[in-house]
């Protein structure tokens, strides 16, 4: 059994960590830290533990964090890149579900998350955990760099495209919209129901976080630079995102949906659905799937892709937990297998 | 592995069964049926099953049905009552997830359902589904009518009180609340989201069909016949009722508290909340689990009862499949154990 | 035209009394007070009043309140109780949307708030402002009390039956539903729509601040102590409150249906439905009206009454615009007669 | 008073009609008609139109429209255009709601629409009915085809940089998104709240009607051909569009916020918010505003549009009222000044 430990769990993607780990048969959970909830029981504050995880949270204790073989940080931006260090010191393999360590550039984090690094130098060892692009690297990796939701369902989607140089990478579009879990569960007006229901909105047009992010992945992906437009919305629904993707095609392509299919045909979870399917994102609630879908409009030159992920899975708990399997040589797919709630 | 076939899998009763079965480590699946999708991969019309179903819905066929160890039908009332009388004589065991064997009364029956029974000689064998209530009799039973899911959320909560003849059984209030999928899948105006969505109201309170069921129920608990107002409720969401309970004590009752937490103490899915406690209709989404409290307002003669339940699961599929473990000797949660998915 | 003013206007209740006051015929807005917002323009916060409200936050100011006709108090409980007698004294006429006012016994006041009261000299002047009940007094009143919504969706669904002495008052069950917005723009976590969404749940059932509110209002009517049992639920909408009231008959009634119909028919905000109707909360979205419905479920002793507000307007702003009208001589549907959005 | 008519009340357009003619000041409803509902009281459909509207549903009877100054037609495609002509030879003025005057070309409305047109010869008469283009026209127009809910939102939001001949037409890309009452009151699966609920998807990626209408409107405006992608996306609400659009800038354009409260200063229903905002649907749920905003993320090339407007108001009822109000010379803003709900 794995020992895993989970740093910062009174969030949503605490609370589907816990959901994913409870119910994974190679993990015992050793702890859960909070400084707030110190000494609650988990399950009263996630009901829906009550049976499954008798833990409660605890005073991050960096003895009770070594003897673990895996962390998870579940905390906002920042933390991690605190602790991680001496975490790994005590042969700790780390994975970050926040973003300290998802750029490569040290300056361009700073620019971005507005404070100094903590850790520069591991930077550059920090694997970034698509499983889909970097699986082999995932499996040797010391500390993991989790994907953020939107950079997940953006650059899968892009990822074949890219790869085979295909398009006008200079003009890139990604008009993405995520459920309201992905801005966390801190109180604040903007997610409250009485704001965010019955409304629909983009933010963060002139700059996300997530813009540098994927930009990254894509240029890695390209073998080039990229020119990338990134509009997020928030959508009136709980969990979900769906990334509409679109790209000018420079290369005569073959068959697009054949492209797409041999791409992912290897991947357990993506999904790529039938030539001229729409993916729904109640599709992948609570799964770990990525399903997408390409099209090409009147057979013009411009190339749509749709894909959507369950933000708090794919877009963050389930993807680390995937993270995990691979790191520790278990099955990919292990705790990981639960189909989609629908409806 | 149990061989299991499911007539009529195109509602919400049906993907939830193929998503709790397809899941389920001792059933094999070996037909679903639909007339009017007959050819129809059953993942091309609920795609959260693509990469776990590969069933395609067939036309009913009693040669297939025939050879399995149990059928379930989740068509709708009417359709059961012609076709189990054959199938339990070719050994076959039923569990029926509409109202067809649930009221023991035939004339009863043909009142509220506005319709001559096809079979009033099997409603004495056939064994109501409420394992809380009839464990015994449903490992025996050849054909098992599966509760309603308002019935199932109104007998738990009150069937402590009932039992133990503490309360005025002639004057009970069920105030029930039920998410839209309770209403089917079936196109109406009512139910589309334009029209159901922000906003709330009672229906049938002249008279709902559960309430004969819910009374038959609650008479046998209590042994002795009771006075039963039950009014529903069309709540916006998708999934989860909400039963809040009236009744006035009688007796004197030293805990309530303490009675419900030892009537359930072994009840794998009834999970009674600490004292004071309020339970979510989201905390049970996806899961088998009855959640409940009792409360006392003020100290006065009125007790309330607050009980959820996932209408599609432990009100309809999963209690199929609790049924289906019971009536096969397997262990009671297997296929059940998951987790409920929050938020 | 009558110059208002508005204490506290950056919660629901605000802005919608800044939607019905802008669009009123014969209100001309003087000021709206905010110590948190001094300086941001009204529509900056609120982008629906855009082009129709130019008026900025300010500092509360008493002079300028002075100034005015009437001051609405759109203000968390405990702020209106000490800023009223100022402006009564100096010719100001006041209504409060919160609970300073609202119940004659201050000792009573006290222990469901939680804090002394600042001017309990007032409380027998002050008007209680349900029209419905006190139309001649409000005409009047220098200080109204503006009812909750709970209890104003409750007390017009109880009173054609307390006052005609026709229920059993010892044993009264209000099941109330109410939307989200109803616990205000605060952020918490518990009404962030990744929380309150897709789910529902009863809260505070041992005890809610509208209990004695409700009580008073319906001893009043009944001329006679009351056994009242209230249990609120939040429901996964924005705006709305749906009343389910259960009684016991203890007189021969003639006709549920023409007590309610006689009971309102004058009134201008309240509509009884056809026998055997079900009101929806949208039906009255945006609107000042109550809408109900009487049942007699089975012909049994058990009278229930379905009763709807929107939770913002009949049951906190539109209520207080209609005192407004009555209390200035002014068409009592003045600045109130739009029609609710459907869908 | 203007006697209007309107012929098939039944939908979500006609209710949204009903209640924006019922509060307009220079109107009388002379008739709704609607074979299938011929005899209902409409506020017994709509009981949001109990105490405002006494009208019943009629069979549509030509005597009666004859006698109407303007008729709107409600009606599914292809029904305006089987009776538009003798209502114009009777004197009177048509608007309507639906698709058939909305395309020039003929041939190009027989492809997307699946059947013959009834009355081509009024097509070159017929005005598109889009103030902010049209309004000289609109003026004298007898048959005024009301835009579509997209065309409206995506034209409003391309006009100004293809009237400056701004951007590469070639290639510019609308990513809708639609609350679930643009899909109409029609019961189906997909409208369905189970269905279209907590999920997020795109439809018609391979052509939606819509494309060629706002093909045609952006090529007036530019004066040239353009390449549109138009991908439109169903949001689980149930009002508001948003359109996201984006375009690659080809001249240097001194200050596009400028350029759009330039070109928009005089138009009482377009609101350019402020530099940097993000418009939301609520801000005009209920309102005939189009609320817009112009970005140019990252200083970069491409320049984004964000656009909303209420689908049923500006997308349908409301603009149709507006086209009214220019037809027939009262103030444009008649019968539409009331303020959006929020929340």
């Amino acid at each position: 059994m794995i020992k895993a430990g989970i740093v910062g769990g009174t969030g949503y993607t605490g609370v589907e960590l816990l959901r994913l780990l409870a119910g994974h048969p190679d993990v015992a959970l050793q702890a859960i830290t909070s400084r707030s909830e110190n000494g609650l029981a988990v399950a009263e504050m996630f009901p829906n533990l009550r049976g499954h995880v008798t833990l409660r949270f605890t005073e991050p204790d960096m003895k009770i964090l070594s003897a673990c073989d895996v962390v998870f940080f579940a905390t906002p931006n920042g933390i991690a890149m605190q602790h991680a260090p001496a975490l790994l010191e005590a042969g700790v393999r780390v994975i970050d579900l926040a973003a300290d360590f998802r750029l490569k550039d040290a300056a361009e984090w700073e620019k971005w998350y507005g404070q100094p690094h903590a850790c520069s130098e591991l930077l550059a060892e920090a694997v970034y955990g698509l499983p889909e692009v970097n699986r082999d690297a995932i499996t040797a990796a010391r500390l993991v760099a989790n994907p953020g939701c939107y950079p997940t369902a953006v650059q899968l989607g892009f990822l074949p495209l890219l790869e085979g140089g295909l398009i006008d990478a200079d003009h890139l579009i990604a008009d993405a919209k995520s459920g309201v879990s992905g801005a966390g569960r801190k109180p604040s007006v903007a997610t409250l129901l009485g704001e965010a229901s019955e409304s629909f909105k983009a933010y963060a047009v002139p700059g996300h976080r997530h813009l540098p992010e994927i930009r990254q992945g894509l240029q890695q992906a390209g073998n080039r630079p990229v020119g990338l437009t990134f509009v997020p919305h928030l959508t009136p629904m709980i969990r979900g995102i769906h990334a509409t993707l679109y790209a000018e095609l420079r290369a005569e392509v073959e068959d697009l949906q054949v492209l797409y299919e041999q791409r992912y045909q290897a991947e357990p979870f993506v999904d790529v659905l039938p030539a001229g399917a729409h993916p729904e994102t109640r599709s992948v609630r609570g799964a770990n799937t990525c399903r997408m879908a390409v099209h090409r409009p009147q057979e013009g030159g411009t190339v749509v892709v749709l894909s959507v992920i369950d933000n708090l899975v794919k877009g963050a708990a389930g993807q680390a937990v995937q993270n995990m399997n691979i790191m520790f040589g278990l099955a990919e797919t292990a705790g990981l297998d639960n189909i989609a709630l629908l409806p």
